[in-house]
């Protein structure tokens, strides 16, 4: 079994990575024409794909997998519709790959191009939700990538039948439809195998839990961007609006507990904890949020729970929130730099020399001055649309749109030139 | 002794963690001072580097070591004279730290800065060159980089007297020495345990032998850049000048076989083999090289050596060139992208269609046309200094100055602004 399904990736990745090179040389519109094929081929066979997720569902709901699961598994024709327009929103976005990023002219005369390329064949290895499937096949095919895309086992049915609409659509619009493959794996050798496929998959990225993430970056000997996980902080300086404060670390918290740029930990300076931190807890209790803190905390909300050091290491995802008071904007930044996990970290302050202490020494993708972590997305930033959250920093940090799915090349024109 | 070297690798890389953040936030002048410094510690330190030195090439001797290793291993007081200029062109190079690569301005009003940053602590692990040492720690500073360097046990003592003129110099400049940190083991455990230290490595580069690279890039946990190997080719097309050709093919292997940019395999189109081979044949000779052809070649030049598929593989780093007549462009680019290593590759022609095309299709980081594959290097390049040649395609491709040794985060201003 394992040995059978390893050649077949094998020989889906080596299809993928032939299908790539005439992806990589082909006019932006045929990609673009490409992408709005897969959105109508998507609404074309809608029936075909409820019904393949009614199976799977089915299948779940039998399996006792719990209810959060099986409802980010459950599409619908709404689902479905967003899809299809993400997709032809990608196809909309500025053009990246051929860019010329930078020319340098040598005083021997050789000419030096740095383009922006494709690189090559992505693999994606995710869990539970089949829009994953469609948009990471959007961002791939509009980067001019191939893609290699291995679902959870409880969506394989959806994301099958997903997959067979997007390359009906490349089809129509005479792209090589092997840009897009699915593995039809049933067992964990098929993603690991991916993980070793150095001469074929260029670029892995994981998008899921904590435990699917460190497996792959653990166990990944192909390149890896390592995405998603947000243990995130808003620190109240002493200098903070008070009502500013109370907006962000609410919006934080509540607006979606349940995604990686949602706060985790709040800090608050000792001078303004006694006027800031029964306020807070008002609003945040009254959004169903539960309150864990430091023994100082403790003192000021004598009826919340007590934090424990897995408190602030913790990524909750959940309507609960650790409460810490610290002496300084030292003590806040070093608590960062020791539990966050790179992602995004917020001070609330009307002092710029705190905003600029904090932004310099705050090791973490994205940095926030009186802002909610929660901007911290693709679309937010105006990338039109994300692949995942780098939480690493070799090649890219923050939110990953198309760009950020291409490498690149030098092109060297010469007129004979040697070396001396 | 493991035990104890994972304890004492650990604990380097935590003081070089601290020191690194001191080191981003300073200016660039004091850097500069630093790497000024470096450079006249470096002279000043001249006899102690050179009887420490003295002691490690005795014992390779006793231990029978080849000797290219033992001259590779040897210090002149030119060569730490060689190491002292470039730190301080290291010094003069333009910053490169705090840069705004790009200002984002959404509706909302958040205004995101993309700015420039160091890694944090990079991770060198070496062979047993020892001007490795003061070129990766000088381009690591520049870039405000903390460094932990592994070079080979056979340089040990060498690396260790350049390491402490080093940290004296920075004393001196009155920055951390803590950021330049040499490990002091004698196994591989040290190294393996760099491989595996996310929280502290930021970033992880071997430089040397294809085993040693393979061996990083298999073990890594941590993120890596694949360095040097090159597999390096010459096309010659059917269009191409001879003249040209000629020069170029005995530059790419000749003017030094021992390198990763120079050519190891020549491609000839059939229709101008009859005309060029034996031509590049005398002139090869004459430098010394071996030729290796395949059956189409030994029907032009009947007496050189046979050429089997190992030949195809084969970094040589040698004066032995395998050579291919093709019947196609496309042929030729079809043998790059399957035996190449991505690293530099040339095609000599006159006919830009193909030259188009060969830029195109042929996946490396440098692709040349009409100019020797040799010029893939920092200083050529323009980018004054290099840390490496990456052949990966995350975060960097080709030459690697200190621009690659940053990474980039994100600096977002609001005035209270939260998602809806």
């Amino acid at each position: 079994m394992t040995a059978h399904v390893e050649l077949a990736v094998e020989s889906q990745a080596r299809t993928a990575k032939e299908a790539s090179r005439q992806l990589a040389s082909m006019e932006a519109r045929d990609r673009i024409l490409g992408l709005r094929m897969m959105a109508s081929e998507l609404l074309r066979n809608q029936a075909a794909i409820l019904e393949a997720n009614r199976l799977d569902v089915d299948e779940s709901l039998e399996a006792g997998l719990p209810q959060p699961l099986v409802k980010r598994l459950l599409l619908t024709p709404e689902k479905i519709s967003i899809m299809a327009e993400g997709l032809l929103e990608i196809a909309e976005l500025p053009e990246v790959v051929g860019e010329v990023i930078e020319t340098i002219r040598r005083p021997n005369g050789l000419v030096i191009r740095k383009i922006r390329v494709p690189f090559g064949v992505v693999g994606i290895i995710y869990e539970s939700r089949p829009n994953v499937t469609s948009d990471a096949a959007g961002l791939c095919i509009k980067s001019a990538n191939a893609v290699i895309l291995r679902g959870g086992k409880e969506a394989f049915r959806s994301n099958r039948a997903i997959v067979e609409a997007l390359r009906a659509g490349l089809r129509k619009a005479r792209v090589n439809p092997e840009c897009i493959q699915l593995v039809a794996d049933h067992d964990r050798s098929a993603a690991l195998k991916m993980m070793t496929m150095r001469d074929t998959i260029d670029l892995l990225i994981p998008r899921g839990g904590p435990a699917l993430i460190k497996s792959v970056v653990e166990n990944a000997k192909v390149p890896v961007i390592e995405t998603g996980v947000g243990n995130c902080h808003v620190y109240v300086d002493k200098s903070a609006d008070l009502d500013k404060a109370e907006a962000i670390v609410v919006n934080a918290k509540c607006s979606n507990p349940a995604v990686c740029n949602a706060a985790e930990t709040l800090l608050v300076h000792r001078e303004i904890a006694p006027a800031f931190l029964p306020k807070v807890k008002r609003l945040l209790e009254a959004a169903g949020v539960q309150l864990r803190g430091c023994p100082a905390t403790l003192r000021i909300l004598p009826d919340i729970e007590k934090a424990t050091e897995a408190d602030w290491e913790t990524e909750y995802l959940d309507l609960i929130l650790a409460v810490k008071i610290v002496n300084s904007l030292e003590e806040a930044i070093d608590h960062i730099n020791t539990y966050g996990t790179k992602h995004s970290e917020a001070i609330i302050t009307e002092d710029p020399r705190a905003a600029n202490l904090f932004q310099t020494f705050v090791d973490a993708a994205c940095v926030y001055v009186n802002a909610s972590t929660r901007f911290t997305d693709g679309y937010e930033f105006g990338f039109g649309a994300e692949i995942g959250i780098s939480t690493q920093k070799l090649h890219a940090r923050g939110p990953m749109g198309i760009r950020e799915l291409t490498t690149y090349k030098y092109l060297v024109d010469g007129t004979g030139q040697v070396r001396h």
